[in-house]
């Protein structure tokens, strides 16, 4: 699909995901949303909780840091503990170090208050943000995430996450949305993939992606249309119905 | 967590994921089996249907290239269709040709005849095997993976993924499987921060993790600790609940 919209990846960062202990649900939400304000995800990387690792995936990711995309969204490993290395690994690849933060502080302690929690040491933790960052708020439980370079850090836990994502996405400069249209083929991919290669080749703008599935009556395909111009898109559905005389 | 075990990373391709329409069930799926069998899973790469990215992710994560870990698994792009270049990428990393292999060929037209399908171009174009390569068979819907260098390259669609995996595991070079521990704890992850952070100085050969939840009754946090030595991991699970209180 040719396209000027802003590039981005995901970096979830988290030794329980790959374990297979826990199931990743992030990337999969962010990348949906994304995909609504013309923002083009072109990677995604989970990386363990590896100093080195995590600092090597933002700046193979983030251009700010002379990697490949515009953006680079991260979830987890900001939380209290002593495997929660993000906030260091981020401060350290932006060359910049972590100092506890003013307003993020604020935002924690008059959390803490209400619900007649103590301030400790581990808590605090979680206001240390790399000098230069911008906070992104967090409406779930407080301690916020952060934008530095190219890079918006996020927490792990899925509501977190979420909250962190809405507050950050009106600040994003986002793109055209793509449009998409989707044909259900009951018959199996290869059936349908000389026509389906036909009909690409005289869109080149636009992407024609082809996805069998297996449900209870065999396999069928979903023939998925996207592109900026909707005229267009419109266009290639006919012919491809046309050719596969649907 | 020390251990010598073989390592590996999973590369999905596709559009399909990087968009939002489809939510990846073959990374989770893998990784509790590798965790299963001994093999240390360090990294996830999901990366478009684009040759070039296919090409410099193999490279990246495949030591047989020059990459980062003993093997990679890849899921995705194999099909029938012109968006399927996931085998031609292949072939190019490991400086190889694609041709169509006799006994993917057989393995396709057995289930064909059976099924009395045509044998077609577009079928036929899942036999495209990199010379060099050894067949992964696919119970499910015959057209087969295969596996080059460090690679083993699988299907998308997770019924045939997983009949893919299930006729890999046992040629696969296994490690020392891990044992773990959890200890789930109703409260939120900074209470236990500090014990938590004691505890793991003390145990440095094993990996004590933190994973804060929420449900309904608020924020808990699941400790989890992991290591190849039963012994070890028991002994760091009683002094963790001692040192909490538990």
């Amino acid at each position: 699909m040719q396209s000027d919209n802003p590039t981005a990846a995901i970096l979830l960062i988290g030794d329980e995901i790959l374990s297979g202990r826990t199931r990743d649900l992030n990337a999969h939400h962010l990348a949906g949303i994304l995909n609504g304000i013309g923002i083009d995800l072109r990677e995604i990387r989970v990386v363990a909780d590896d100093h080195p690792a995590i600092v090597a995936a933002l700046r193979a990711l983030d251009q700010a840091l002379g990697g490949a995309w515009d953006m680079v969204f991260t979830s987890g490993g900001i939380g209290p503990t002593h495997d929660d290395i993000t906030a260091d690994a981020v401060a350290d690849a932006y060359g910049t170090v972590l100092e506890i933060n003013a307003d993020a502080r604020r935002m924690m302690e008059e959390r803490w208050t209400r619900l007649g929690m103590e301030i400790t040491e581990a808590r605090l933790r979680m206001a240390r943000i790399p000098v230069g960052a911008t906070l992104i708020e967090n409406a779930e439980s407080a301690a916020p995430g952060f934008s530095i370079g190219g890079a918006h850090v996020m927490a792990g836990v899925p509501s977190v996450f979420r909250s962190m994502v809405e507050a950050l996405v009106p600040r994003l400069n986002p793109g055209r949305p793509p449009v998409s249209e989707t044909i259900r083929v009951d018959r199996p991919e290869s059936d349908v993939a000389d026509g389906l290669r036909e009909v690409a080749g005289r869109f080149a703008d636009l992407s024609l992606g082809s996805y069998p599935f297996r449900d209870e009556a065999g396999f069928g395909t979903n023939l998925v249309i996207r592109g900026l111009d909707p005229d267009r898109v419109a266009q290639a559905a006919a012919a491809l119905r046309d050719r596969l005389a649907l």
